[in-house]
């Protein structure tokens, strides 16, 4: 019985690109949690999480209680981080609402205690998830609107893209150096037809590849069908043009393009209601909110079982999550797009390079026992002091938008 | 990486009381099929289901495609079943209609590879499916109406039991065994004032133990409101008043008694038509058809999501059977109500004594590696004996009672 003796927890802080998006921009840096959990005879697991402050209390409240926990318990996890979180009265906010704090919570420890059974028995994360369908996993292009350098900063490697011809570049070079082959393109920044414009733009460039477009909400009803329209033939889904499961089913029912959601359904209390109002037919995964890789799983069962797409979300991450994502994303059947990843987009990393490496868009899952990856603690002690030093305790994509142009509100419903 | 190397299928055939039900009586002996998976590094893992020939000829084609396969690739199982079963075209017939037959095929080997996956582990099954959240599985009392003999053969230990005193007095034994502390009363058989005559006799006599009747669709839609209202506050829920998914919804708009269902909801495709016409509010599971203990934790997933009640279903079986079944309970959070078992009734098995014990109406789970059961070999090869001489290849009810009855025909909404 190998049982979890001790936890470490480590805030980082990582370079990260002007990427615009409804809500504002992207801070110069982006955060994360990685969570090594140590068993009693010297194993250690890894997991990767959001690492706001109000996040940060929740995992060590949780952390206190998890010593002495057999690493297969997994149903145990969950009965600690309720209990804890019941105790502390928590509700997790952040910029996706109304989600399960207890999944979300829950879900780095998990990925570390699938990452010690997979050590335990030598055996990659993937055999215990039920064994890989696919030995590499598909990602998307991720393109985004963005500056050429944060204000007062260097220019980063990517550039200016802020129209049509600034994507199609981007995505050039993206699809040149990974070789992706779907495209998915961060929209809710300008107005729908220039964005639509972009869209057509990057059909036009790259007619063999998958296209997406996820203005974030930023559209009413009535303007959703009517991009939903014109893009139909062109998009393989629209993801989230406007608020709300019943504003989602109000455009459902008026286009043939399918509708995906990371915004509307995102946790397990929303897929009843998802379902009643078919106002989704394309669900995001995300294992950060969604519970861990086991409970990822059941989505997609759910999924697989109520005739609903299934593809993946992604937020800026490093090599613990997409090592996690890649052995999610294998052992899934039904998961038939290709995933999201923020990955090109950092320059940094916590993970011993070598492992995760992009070929004709595709991660290799790890062969090595549990996620396979391994920490670099120079690496993590570097991000570590960067996150002190960057004053950052959560991310605040408006607030930082705002010290460059004061006015600027979120662009939700706007258009 | 342990491999299948090798496969054992032996149909048995064990001695069954003459239990009556809706369509009939149960014949003088019960069919299983006892399966070993054989790894090329000499461990055995074990697995329990139907044997009628139809199904032990797919048992025998999937047996043909395993050797070669990892042990923990269950989506490589899935692939092999569904692979064979396509080409062989075939389709599931039976008592239960409908089903998904790559489900039903793959169960037994999905349960033997869990159960060799928990030998590699030394680990017992329940830690792979998320570890134990009681370590002892609450078991119902199945009482049925049934002759004192089999027509021709010896009487049995339990008596007849035709009328509410002879039900009552079956509770009684079954209870001072056992120490059950729910009661599931199989009807069906008479008219529902009788049944429900029967039920309200077993109330009086055990007043603190949850009531269910089960009339396998024997009733009308207007029969089942009737009687669910009358049993309001004495039922913990009505099994399978009448047949179909449109019907239960009828009978559950006119009641506040929840509906249980394993005949209309008894594939992963019917739990959406189910959950769209808020047809049933608990599910009976049952790992045989659900497709093995990791597919019946999805079934117990979505049940938790859609706000749908999980309990759980048996047919005559064995001891291997009971294992999987109690390691599945003890997995599973949301399985609330305590679960079937024709495991009383049988006075034969195929596995060694002194695991499997009831206490208190509960099974403790089998602590040994995998599902902790063993072999017992003389009894295998003896109930294999039986299953030659017997003649049995199939079950049918109906047509034994007509040979006792020759004007019998199923009651299905007849009343």
């Amino acid at each position: 019985m190998s049982k979890v003796a001790r936890i470490e927890l480590t805030p980082v802080a990582f370079a990260d690109p002007p990427l615009l998006n409804v809500v504002g921009v992207h801070e110069p840096y982006a955060l994360r949690t990685i969570v090594q959990v140590w068993t009693d005879d010297g194993l250690v697991g890894l997991g990767e999480t959001y690492a706001s402050d109000d996040h940060l209390l929740r995992l060590k409240a949780v952390a206190d209680v998890l010593p002495g926990l057999d690493v297969f318990d997994l149903n145990g996890l969950r009965r600690r981080v309720r209990d804890v979180l019941i105790s502390a009265g928590a509700q997790v906010g952040g910029m996706l609402n109304l989600q399960d704090p207890v999944d979300v919570v829950l879900s780095p420890y998990e990925v570390a205690l699938l990452d010690l059974q997979g050590k335990l028995l030598d055996r990659p994360v993937v055999d215990l998830l039920g064994g890989a369908v696919r030995d590499e996993v598909p990602f998307s292009a991720y393109l985004f609107y963005k500056w050429g350098a944060h204000p007062g900063g260097e220019a980063d490697a990517w550039g200016e893209a802020l129209d049509p011809d600034g994507i199609v570049r981007q995505a050039r070079k993206m699809i040149d150096e990974y070789g992706f082959t779907a495209i998915k393109l961060k929209g809710g920044v300008f107005p729908p037809g220039q964005e639509a414009e972009a869209v057509h733009a990057l059909a036009k460039a790259f007619p063999e590849h998958m296209l997406r477009i996820d203005p974030n909400c930023a559209w009413t009803v009535e303007t959703s069908v009517r991009v939903a329209r014109e893009l139909t033939g062109v998009l393989e889904y629209l993801e989230d043009p406007t608020p709300g499961i019943d504003a989602m089913a109000a455009v459902a029912r008026q286009t043939e393009l399918p509708l995906a959601t990371n915004m509307c359904v995102i946790a397990f209390a929303h897929l009843k209601p998802a379902v009643l109002a078919d106002a989704v037919q394309v669900v995001l995964s995300d294992h950060h909110y969604w519970g861990g890789l086991r409970r990822s799983q059941l989505l997609a069962g759910i999924c697989d079982t109520f005739g609903t797409g299934l593809s993946m979300h992604s937020n800026s991450h490093l090599g613990i999550s997409l090592a996690a994502m890649t052995h999610l994303a294998a052992a899934t059947p039904n998961l038939t797009y290709a995933c999201d990843t923020h990955y090109p987009w950092k320059t940094e990393d916590v993970v011993k390079p070598g492992v995760l490496a992009f070929e004709s868009g595709s991660v290799r899952v790890p062969r090595g026992p549990g996620l396979g990856v391994e920490l670099d603690v120079d690496a993590l002690g570097a991000l570590h002091e960067q996150y002190l030093a960057c004053g950052i305790r959560k991310r605040d994509d408006t607030t930082y938008m705002r010290t460059i142009d004061p006015g600027f509100s979120p662009n939700t419903a706007r258009w």
